[in-house]
């Protein structure tokens, strides 16, 4: 029996999640996602949604960390055999109540014990390679729990001291973590090492509300037809993050954009030089997915948002949320 | 010697527990109960009731997750022979005590002992599946503990990432839990994933007080006549769930009904969509229940408050508990 | 070396605890006793003194669960040979500094490691079967471990689900618990569980107060002359508590008993209704234990306070202590 | 090379310390001593003086808790041969840092891993059966030891309950317990279990310091002429006590005796009733010290203060120190 | 596919951070550096620049303490074999999450089992053995790990004494930690253990921050040519290094300077020496590094503040900043 | 490559340090040395600097407790040769992270698991007998371990009851703890045990400070001749505490020296008589290095501030601070 994910195009309103997943998707380098927002509004959904619209990749038969050649494949998986198949873009939950060993890998026992020889048993780090790592109220995890992934989601590497291994393979993924506002906060220091960040709610509209109702119920009552309906609209728009994938190299980035970067994140006071990066390559991904071919004020003030609003310093003399402090200076600062 | 479960239709009052919990033998997918009521007003005693009045599953001989085919039955069980047999519906009891091994599975130290391989042995949640599993003071766990009963009874999976297993089997049961309003609340949050809620109390009059003490003395001290005396009342009341079971497809969901759903959530303030869709598939199975063949305000009005109760935002302007609250406003909104 | 018990009748005064004892000795149905008062009480002594005056079981030679039968005798016990012995009532103590594995029961590691099987070895749990556990400052240990005792209490079977052994025996004893009400109390909740309380204290009259030193000193320095001349009095009450045993099953229960005992636990505002069936059958083990045919007012009279003190809920307006108000309502009710 | 003890006789004042284990060294069922004052007042030397002024004891050879007799031997030890030796009357530290499993004894992993056979290793409590236990700054110890001590040194007997191993032992020893009153307090339910207390303090008089000294530097650095002139005044002290043990039990009670005991405690307010029985014990061996065949009140005058000191409750209208309101009412009770 | 690390001399103003890395390369005895700032302001990617910088090292083949010759490389080793090869600098990372056992090395678990010899296996500190060990976030560690690092980093030398093993060996390292001032601050005796402090912001002037941006893109997204353009200045700082630790050893110290060393440090009230002796040394490396023959008080105005920044007292009546007031009195004293 | 202590005469200043320690290399019996100053002020290179100056010792070869002679090794080292050799004193570093089983000595796994038997392995305690014990900040000890080194260096044995094990040994070793008043502070009951307690801190002359930065630097870069200037020194120190250790049993101690002992210590009211008899030895060691054949005054009024600081108690009424109180009191008895 397949389960089926929910297609990404049925998702109902949620317009920017979707976009910066869709971003990330295009080029993974602008980093992880954080979405903020209630239980119960679609951020796990919306995820492997997304996973299941990508198309599959070509993957080494075997090997631990999905490398597409024998070459990539590390050495202690001893995988021999060069045979190339097909899998699904991967989408790793870190179930709670997984132990720490289970996401960096760890000693593999069975080996130990009986051939008492040292081998690796790779972890979730290695199995979200080339795809997604989705964690569930991120702001519940410990702070060196989130730093260790962020610290692996940035170098695409996953580097283990521990019971006598020493190992490190790639561990190239997009980190998706959803967070609960009313849960804690994430520290600065964290919540600045995330690409993107976006909010979601449940639509208050009740149109809106019943097409979710009538939708959800239909995949759940009566997957086939629904199904059916909504694959067309999704390979549509895998060809169109496809298409933007192709064109990302091209796009051109004109001096202008470096300097409205650095101005924009120097009138939002955001620290250091992350905020300028990842608003350069969110941008020039935005500019390829719609295939413009140079970066300009236009796609920088759509994603200008999604790429700063989690890094502003908090201004106990300016009460706006950080949605609105953003969009203001984009204008004073854009025109 | 055989232990009688206590009658399920010799429970005195108590009418909204028993109806939610029959509401969740015809339709699993609304989801857990939560029973709040102090100590002694017979919870556990209601459930382990309408277990041993639901017909006997039929299963695979040996299998941990109780599956009706051997198709069904994870591989890492070793069952070889097709043979099908007939089991009471599981209650599953979470003990005090129970380490989180034995509630997720675990490596099976024995094999791992004895012959050097890793085995997996099964859980608490692999025995559940297909029937119930019951918490007592449910407010007494660790969060992250219920966190994770409430993922896996909304996924219907189990997922373990431990001792270098990476095992995922099929854990669908209802999830009852009991609370003690007075010691300690669950977050919001768990809250929202329960499917219903229910009050209980002890009676407050001397007649109905009488007849609890007398049908509990005489099931404790005169056994076999009472369960002969009950024996009926039970055969008819689970005919009328297995025909709700069956009805239960057929059931016609008006578009209105789909707005008024919508509309009842918004003006109760409920945050995300989990009260729409949970007020609906109750509705549903009332119908069901009651042999209608589509669901009308009537249903809504009737299951709303065990729906939505618990879903509540707290609003420091209106005294009123919650249970008022969802009535004045299912008058307000459905008339 | 033989230790003897101190003998039972040679307590000075404390009657209302020896009576709780006694009734829990014709009725163990009526759950465990919790006994209140400062250290040098004779709290441990007394639990000893009637264990010992009770004759002798019938078990099973080497059965870990005292079973009566063979066939009781749990599987994983492997006892083949069906010799019934003669055994003295076991009396348990829970030894400070126990673990938990050893009330429980465990994996028997020896066999793990000798045999490499999973067995299962037998807890303090079941050496208490058909006899007591005693707990000296129950109010001390943790309330999970209190709350497990008294589940296994209350349902006569102990549920082991810890390091992959899945085990249920039973495991029929009356728990005697002392507390110090000056150390920390237990939590209503616990409270409840407890069939009956009772309030000890040292003798405050000069001539009771000498009368215990001097049993006491005769008895650790005069030892064979001392229980000789105590002997006969133990014998008659023996003889007493086995009549009354017998006479248990016979005694009838007015309707109007029931109606008094659900008005006096009404009226006493205790919340459940454990109160009431305990102070049933606790009237009825009274009756019993006077050899009287049925229950009366009189027996719910004297029983009711050791039955209903530790239920009541704190009254901030009524300054009475719980036996006052126990004494009080009574005579209001059942004049 | 023997170590020396310092000698008993040559311990300069602190008489009522001498005493209070002089009179446990006559009577070892008076109960633990409690010694309260600053380090560096000698406690340590003289628990470790008085053993090594007692006579040797017969014991069997290799018999862990020091038996008489082979019988009195546990089985588990497996001594088979009869071989009774002398030993020194063993003192037992508790040193800083020894494990739980090694006070009360544990499972022998020796044996456990070479054997695989489950044996059992006695502990510092088997040690010191038939001799001292001595425990510096007793109240620097969890509560939960102390009370595990406690109810060895009272029962005797020596009950372990864990590994699997159901084992007891006798451990009948005089617990000896040093206390620093400004690092924190004993529970008064600890307090109450020991029989007798003193308090030491440094002497204010010069003479007295000087002489201090003076022996303390003789016996360390001119070891040899110093034990030999105190030799002759501990073997008379020897002598003594082994007479008081002799003459103990022929000590006659009259009855005005056990009146006194009872009234003095109830003056004191004393809780329970282990303050009137070790006041007749102590007076009892003290009668016996001084070879008086029945105890008088002067008896009781004399050992009353380290009797009951440590058993009064706090009197928030009384100033006066314990000793002061001790010797207050032993005047005013006794005359 | 080798990774590039980003050249040294690409690197945007940040000039002291810069200079305090050159003179530890070119005597590593000064000590660590302390790099305080916010995150994103390039810290991990200097000292990764400097050792990519640095001319390889000689060291055995098989070593893992890179010993230079077969007689420096530890006997627990076991090499035979007096190959020399050549290897980077080493840059070891403490990666977060890395057991204390894996920082100082342990127990050859592996050797253990197999062999049942005891075997060490060394950890990251035999492994940064003449290169540099970089810490991410040192404030975020516990005390005890901080005070153990700079104990190796200063004496040269990791002392293991840990299950059962007593080993030494050499760990000749640079110790570089970056901190947030903003998440807890370091104790004064671990500032004190550093050798420099340095501070690095994000620039704030708009051309420097589009500088930045620029070259990092390119470094991104156009690798190949921007190595390429960077290699030669590399190049030359390398080699202008290389001549400063030739120069080093004749460096001429006056004994003016040791007098001004000391007032410095006096004036600026610095607890200990070690003020004097870094600023010594600092001053001597930095004049090698301009070929100057001779200490100069330019050399000590110039490394003054990295050298003695974090050794100030708290001085509530100045609220200067610790730069401000080393430079206030660097003028005072030095004129 | 041998390693250089940093000779004993080549320290500038810190003089009582200096002679706190040489006084216990003539009488060990003295006690421990608590050093208090800032860090960086030389107090691990003094203690290390103390040890190469001494003569070595003669010790068997191979035993762990460096013991004289063969019938002093204790048995479960198993030495069975009786060649003595000549070690350096030695000088043990309780290294940060040193885990409690090697401080004290513990099973000896390897032989546990290879030859299935229980030995000792022994731990730094038996390493540092008959030398020096160093611990670097003390106070960031936890207490009991502080509280056991105490013990241990005071009875000059270690006791070890653990892991089945039962083994004591000689530990004869001076303890030099370094503590850092701004840091915490020890209790004062571990404050009496240390003998001995000495201030130190940086020079505030920039003359001496130039002096150590001199000696230091030309120690570090100019090291063999540097070594070979103050070897002569170090020789006639030597010659002279050997010196006054042949000495000191006959110096001789008046009666009046006891008296003036006594009198101190009841003027500066410390608790105990560990200051009297502190002082006494301190004073008769001082008298000894210095060729006195008896103590005096004199050498009283020199020792007192060393042997007396630690053991005041806080007065609230009297500012001024421990040395000046001792130095005042001493004048005031003494004259």
């Amino acid at each position: 029996m397949t389960k089926h994910a929910f297609p990404f195009s049925a998702i109902v309103g949620q317009s920017e999640m979707k976009e910066a997943m869709i971003l990330t998707a295009i080029d993974p380098g602008i980093g992880g996602v954080l979405v903020f927002g209630d239980r119960g509004t679609g951020k796990s959904t919306a995820v492997r949604a997304l996973a299941a619209l990508l198309p599959p990749i070509q993957a080494v038969a075997g090997c631990p960390t999905n490398a597409a050649t024998l070459k990539d494949c590390p050495d202690w998986a001893n995988i021999i055999d060069d045979q190339v198949i097909e899998k699904p873009t991967p989408v790793i939950d870190l179930p709670l109540g997984a132990t720490e060993d289970r996401v960096v890998g760890a000693l593999d026992i069975e080996k130990a014990l009986t051939k008492g020889e040292k081998a690796f048993e790779a972890g979730l780090l290695a199995r979200a390679n080339r795809g997604y790592l989705y964690i569930d109220e991120v702001n519940l995890l410990e702070d060196h729990i989130v730093d260790l992934l962020l610290d692996v989601a940035q170098s695409g590497e996953n580097v283990v001291e521990r019971e006598g291994l020493s190992i490190r393979h790639d561990a190239k993924f997009v980190l998706v973590g959803s967070g609960n506002p009313e849960e804690g906060e994430l520290r600065p220091q964290l919540l600045d090492r995330f690409g993107l960040s976006v909010d979601v709610g449940s639509p208050k509209d009740i149109d809106e509300r019943v097409e979710v109702i009538k939708r959800r119920d239909a995949f759940e009552t009566n997957t086939g037809p629904f199904m059916t309906h909504w694959t067309g609209e999704d390979a549509q728009l895998r060809d169109k993050i496809m298409q933007g994938r192709t064109a990302l190299p091209a796009v051109k980035t004109p001096d202008s954009t470096l300097r409205d970067c650095a101005e924009l994140c120097v009138a939002l006071g955001s620290d250091g030089l992350r905020g300028e990066l990842t608003l350069l390559r969110t941008a020039r991904a935005y500019a390829a997915f719609n295939q413009d071919g140079e970066i300009t004020r236009e796609h920088l003030r759509h994603v200008a948002p999604m790429a700063l609003r989690h890094r502003l310093r908090r201004d106990p003399l300016d009460d706006a949320g950080s949605s609105a402090r953003v969009a203001r200076t984009v204008t004073e600062v854009l025109g």
